[in-house]
């Protein structure tokens, strides 16, 4: 590995050391890393490809359907959905039967915040408005307009721009008795500040609402406890720190005692109580399931199984504490190293407000992120106005890519290669 | 290969001369084909693995993925719902931007359906009949339900069950200045019946209201043209005749002068104008992109585009020409073999009001689908009440396969095995 100008012996040989010392280090060699050199820092956008899917998939694909064909719904496809509901489950502090895997976020978040609406307009009709915020994830600002725009007489509520305040002071100043619906992405996707779950879910609660989070940026790096916080309804990706490959199928949460009193409104056949019946009348099934909707996409769901059984085998215990030691010394790294160049810390100091990304400001903040990727092999991303976004996904980053990552950022800087760069590279967060 | 006992050597001989003339019968060698003693007639509920599909996969996962890793959206991933959104339009006579590939068909039938009759309870108020039938799939008859469910004002009609009606004569009996909606499978489930395209909506259309087809049992089987007959939306699966894989990513249809005239319920980032831009506010793509809506599920997306390059290269002329001399054959043989074993015909007799599968009546139908399946390497299914479905897939059924299914279905009557099953084995359509 080419060493960087910037090199320092110490504090190289202690972010070694830290590797040394870190209990998750091997998990990292159980992904798929074809270009040693290349230090992915984006793991909060696409996560890396476990090994174990590789053969998940040569299986699904060239035995399950190739041989056994449409006999595959009945040896194992039927109970995809489900089997990888417990899994998560169990990563999401939920009980078995409260997560449905199906469909795309943006897509399960749409059946939660109309279900939920539906209820609300028949139980308490005088709460008319839905609070979010403009941190959210802007797909499920787009899907709560939607929502309202097919459900007559809600409204939708965001606290004002407020430099400096905190996000669920913000939420919890504006709650009140025609509050229908509070929904928040738990982990902001630009600065990584996360939300105090229980505490929001609770005040949320106590002023008559209905919480529903969307966890994408949280789930496989933050332990979570949704049916210990009394969420009501929640949403997440598997295709960040859970690793379930590009575009993987979603999932949704929905607390036990809620479910019979909602209604799916994409009400396919995988959510009839009794598919195979072919009856010609819609009826439920009595537990999540309800939540489905048409059939899923086997060879997608497939892939996810690898990834959410390393986190169970990890723990999110120790996931979580790699994942605050790891934001921790880069925001060290930062403070000595980058401060001084004119970045800025747009993620919060405090470990316990803070999600698996740290997001870092500067005026040049895309140029620079172009250089990283296209000069030095070091992969973050960009969110505007002025964010670089360094993610660390505690099983397969190390100590050592955060120490590299830190010494070509000081590079291109010093360089001042990054100013030739001005179009912006797409991505998916 | 064993010879059954009913075995007539001039009638091998025939089947044997029609597969030597077969101008598709090479396309059978792209598929895996790992059992060549099955006879596999179930390709109306889910296809057959293409090789090339092996080999697109093992590239998306191994590089496209686990080496290029986020880099892939800029990649082609992002326009891989476009692309194929191309291909299907043009297996099913739609213009370029009138398709789109993504969810689940009972999510995109969810979409369409909301949409339109938004539309209409702001145009045509006093429409509020939506008509459908009976032999519609069941998914689509929930979806529809659950859609009434949501927008107020509506409700659901169907023609009453009458023994020996014409389907199609049936729902254009019931048209009316009230309808607001139409919405049928072309090809039925257990019938095959397959409607006529252009009469049917023109006659919807003439009556004042809107028609969606769901044309999952006939695309890639029956030649389409959707923008010819005017159809206003359809939605369509891509895991039967177009060999997709497992519960493959759906598409849908809506044609050009209405894109903008539609609201899109579910309207998730990827119908966003310009997603990338993360702003607060939807704003819909100006085409059919707005009926796009959460992150698609790329390993399942990039699963369908080999069985589409199959169809386009075979062309859906001479795959309609098969499928008619395959179903023609299958019903002259029931008529020499099967009918006296007191089969009846549940198919159409008329090519041209046919799909490309067969059914079979018989009162012990699900007892002899297991026998065949378990005893004769046979995979045909069963539909209730006494549908033996035996569909043929021209692209890789052989008119030998259909020769031997017959014989092995008269050993089965013969021996009389099939009084020995009696649970059934759940099936994906």
């Amino acid at each position: 590995m080419a060493l960087p100008f910037t090199f320092d012996l110490d504090a190289w040989a202690e972010a070694r050391e830290r590797d040394r010392m870190d209990a998750l280090a091997s998990f990292r060699e159980r992904f798929v890393i074809e270009s040693p050199e290349l230090i992915y820092l984006d793991g909060n956008s696409l996560g890396r490809l476990p090994r174990a899917t590789m053969e998940r998939l040569a299986t699904v694909v060239g035995q399950e359907w190739g041989e056994r064909l449409v006999r595959g719904w009945n040896e194992g496809w039927l109970e995809l959905p489900q089997r990888l509901g417990h899994k998560l489950a169990a990563l999401v502090g939920a009980e078995a039967n409260e997560v449905w895997v199906a469909d795309a976020t943006s897509v399960n978040l749409f059946k939660l915040l109309t279900a939920f609406l539906q209820y609300q307009r028949r139980a308490r009709p005088q709460r008319r408005r839905v609070l979010t915020d403009r941190f959210n994830f802007p797909s499920d600002l787009y899907i709560v307009q939607g929502v309202l725009g097919l459900l007559e007489g809600f409204h939708l509520d965001m606290p004002p721009e407020e430099a400096g305040a905190d996000p669920a002071e913000q939420i919890m100043a504006r709650l009140g008795e025609d509050v229908a619906l509070v929904t928040l992405s738990h982990t902001l996707f630009k600065s990584g500040y996360t939300y105090d779950m229980a505490q929001v879910t609770a005040a949320v609660q106590a002023a008559g609402a209905v919480m529903v989070w969307d966890v994408s940026h949280s789930v496989g790096a933050v332990p979570l406890d949704l049916h210990g916080a009394a969420a009501d309804g929640a949403v997440g990706c598997t295709y960040k720190y859970l690793n379930g490959g590009p575009g993987a199928p979603a999932f949704l949460y929905v607390r036990r005692d809620w479910q019979a009193l909602l209604h799916n409104p994409i009400s396919g056949w995988f959510g009839q109580q009794a598919m195979f019946d072919f009856d010609l009348t819609y009826t439920p099934a009595a537990d999540v399931r309800r939540f489905a909707s048409g059939t899923p996409p086997i060879l997608a769901l497939a892939a996810i199984e690898a990834g959410l059984d390393m986190l169970l085998e990890a723990g999110m215990a120790r996931v979580r504490a790699k994942s605050v030691q790891q934001t921790e010394y880069l925001i060290r790294l930062w403070e000595e190293q980058l401060q001084p160049l004119g970045f800025t810390l747009n993620s919060p100091r405090q470990a316990a407000r803070r999600g698996s990304h740290v997001a870092l400001g500067h005026p040049a903040a895309l140029g620079i992120d172009l250089a990283l990727i296209h000069e030095k092999q070091v992969l973050p991303d960009f969110r505007a106005p002025d964010n670089l976004r360094l993610a660390v996904a505690p099983l397969y980053n190390r100590f050592t890519d955060i120490y590299l990552a830190v010494q070509r950022l000081r590079e291109v800087m010093e360089e001042g290669s990054y100013r030739r760069y001005s179009s912006a590279g797409l991505k998916v967060t």
